[in-house]
């Protein structure tokens, strides 16, 4: 089950309106002169990512009494810009061939030119912000210098088998929780002056962005590709600890730990030797440990959003938290 | 000559001291947790530029009548962190082993750390941006966007001996002048309320950009590693047109035209192969004809200046005329 697939299921009518006037906005970013540029940057945008940032802004402001949207659509198109901006970029860091079902940026037009798409559209969505108080702004830029900070945390720590999972977990909200907390809490701040209403909204978001990353670390070990759109044992293959391995690793002893640590600290693995790691690892109580974890942040999420008044975003934003714990079981 | 080294010479001492506060404020968007992403981004900035672009902003704030620095000052450092962000990635783009007089970013930490800090230093500046009204971030933001432009149009204009004149200007306005002049204007706007300063000032710095640009391409050919910093006859051994190199293709015939146009488009050229290339070059007016053509600018650029009122720092931005001209014959 993929998160953004059903999530166009049960959204409330008018935010499914909504996202595709923010469609419509991303588009008017786009233009450049030569063409090309523009060309290249609207390349992974048009593969049709399914929008759940805009979306959770313009839920996170609807569920805070928000009313009228022409204050959210400009920024939630500025945070659909960073994240594909984000997005280039990592696939020419990690060389990867495939996102969204089609060959990556940097594999279709090359490095140089993806890297510059990418900051093509950092530019307009900063150029966005700027329409915006100097509080929007920070809160977004400082997500961006977080996910900056995780990004080179989870380089740092490529192969490190001694990652605890407080490093794990650090690195994590950095660069997953924190720019889906940022949207969540601009349409929050965009909507009302009540400080707790934001500070549940965020927590809330916090929260879901926590569990997400951890189901999905999961599904990396026990998922199939139907499921997840990528291959099986990827972070393994990367050398990438997450909460799974480094769990796994805690709770196995002798030849099984020696084994999973060489497999992982490997620079290059067979499709068998990740199948052997994947089994060590099944073999423990690893995933159900990473689980109980996710269901903790799903529970503190929900614990914050019922706080606020009840609405049908509200019932949208808890439907979120279902679907990110039903992913996995 | 180095524009930069002498620019200090004769800069006003109080622009001197204001360069001490944008060098402190600099530094102070540099921090980050892990500590090694800001390291990573201060490598490039502490190895000492010599801050060309904040000292134009500042001169232009005070040559249009303003006092008050404290407003300049957090945009003169945006300025200058977008400014090492570009320059961190052309490096990787080029592959470039050397910038100011160290090994680059990306050959000491790698491409991927230094992608995500140029990255970084991109959001420090845009989160320094949002203190400012949009006006300010539009003007910096389309110059980040026209910067990404004309990178996209010289590689794609890479190897390619049709290149006129006329599309060597539009790459240069792109990639030189447009941040060049965002630094005047961004001076002058938050300065005075005069929209006929602001074009002044703005339409100077336009053409000492568009100076600048042709006088380092005379460079590359007719200079010397000790004046430029640089091997020479660079961009013909990356295959880059510049107005020399095509004005020469355009003033030769028979035999020297064809074996010029077969070395530009070459990959790989020996040092004998360039010298011949230079050699053939300055047969011809080419250099001439380039050089007269920045005369013309800076001729526009000193009679925008001289409709300001006289003053010690638009003196100042006379003598950064003098300069880029003198940088050659």
């Amino acid at each position: 089950m993929k998160l953004t697939q059903d999530m166009n299921d049960f959204l409330v009518e008018d935010i499914l309106e909504d996202l595709k006037l923010i469609e419509r906005e991303l588009y008017t970013h786009l233009e450049s002169d030569p063409p090309l540029l523009g060309e290249i940057a609207t390349y992974l945008i048009s593969a049709g990512g399914k929008r759940v940032r805009p979306a959770l802004t313009l839920l996170g402001f609807k569920a805070a009494g928000g009313e009228d949207i022409q204050i959210v659509i400009p920024i939630s198109a500025a945070i659909e810009l960073i994240h594909t901006a984000s997005l280039l970029h990592d696939d020419i860091n990690d060389g990867s061939p495939i996102r969204r079902g089609q060959i990556t940026c940097n594999r279709k037009y090359g490095d140089a030119n993806a890297l510059i798409a990418g900051d093509f559209l950092f530019v307009k969505a900063f150029r966005i912000g700027g329409m915006y108080d100097w509080e929007i702004v920070k809160i977004i830029a400082d997500a961006c210098s977080k996910l900056a900070e995780g990004e080179i945390l989870q380089d740092y720590n490529r192969y490190n088998t001694d990652l605890s999972i407080d490093d794990y977990l650090v690195t994590i909200e950095k660069k997953t929780a924190s720019l889906i907390t940022t949207c969540v809490k601009v349409g929050a701040v965009l909507s009302t002056n009540s400080p707790e209403v934001v500070e549940y909204l965020a927590d809330y978001a916090h929260n879901i962005g926590m569990a997400f990353q951890i189901t999905d670390d999961i599904l990396d070990v026990k998922g199939t590709s139907d499921i997840t759109g990528k291959p099986r044992g990827n972070d393994i293959r990367e050398g990438q600890l997450s909460i799974v391995t480094i769990k796994a690793l805690e709770m196995t002893n002798g030849a099984g730990r020696k084994r999973l640590e060489e497999i992982i600290k490997k620079r290059e693995n067979s499709d068998e030797e990740i199948e052997e790691a994947i089994a060590i690892i099944n073999d423990t109580q690893a995933t159900k440990f990473a689980y109980d974890l996710a269901i903790e942040y799903a529970d503190k999420a929900r614990s914050q959003l019922m706080k606020l008044p009840e609405s049908d975003y509200r019932d949208n934003l808890e439907l979120i938290i279902e679907m990110i714990i039903e992913r996995y079981y």
